[in-house]
């Protein structure tokens, strides 16, 4: 019987990493569809109540927030608000477009 | 006494909304901060093995799993892979940066 060679031990050990990465990202998807769920609520209510679809002084109260969360929970802060804005840049989209659903 | 006004009203379910919102983002950033931590050891582990930082087999199977698991709980496949893609381009990176300081 052979032993387990140092090669056979790393792509053991990746294979253990990347089934946890992939649990994560399943949580992560699922978590964005809820996040979603609730920016389309949001961007109805604003639509009806004419409201303009941007935020800015929240999203800059969510952006310090994130980023002050990432560091304690040892998370890149820059890399952080970069995917909040690419979440928050999707919402906007589909807030104007909810705006000029009701408009049209 | 007056009445809850229309604007009122929305005004408070906007709040009922952001709160869940904030919520939804605390627990993201706690995801990806544990997908980072995950990452970074196999990032650490490939750079030892030798093994190039990107994967793209690994890629297209893990964009075609996230956007049918998208499609199935009612997030945009497109905007699931957009996200995936920049987690992915950050992971990259992080990993030839552990290749770099291995060789260097």
């Amino acid at each position: 019987m052979r032993g387990v060679s140092a090669e056979d031990a790393a792509r053991a050990e990746l294979h253990r990493l990347r089934s946890s990465i992939d649990n994560l990202d399943a949580a992560l998807i699922h978590l964005l569809a809820e996040r979603f769920k609730c920016t389309e609520t949001v961007g109805r209510l604003k639509a009806r109540a004419g409201m303009p679809p941007a935020d800015p002084a929240r999203e800059a109260v969510q952006i310090a927030r994130l980023r002050s969360m990432a560091e304690s929970s040892g998370l890149d802060p820059h890399f952080a608000e970069k995917i909040l804005n690419v979440i928050i840049g999707e919402v906007i989209r589909n807030h104007e477009q909810f705006a000029e659903e009701r408009e049209g």
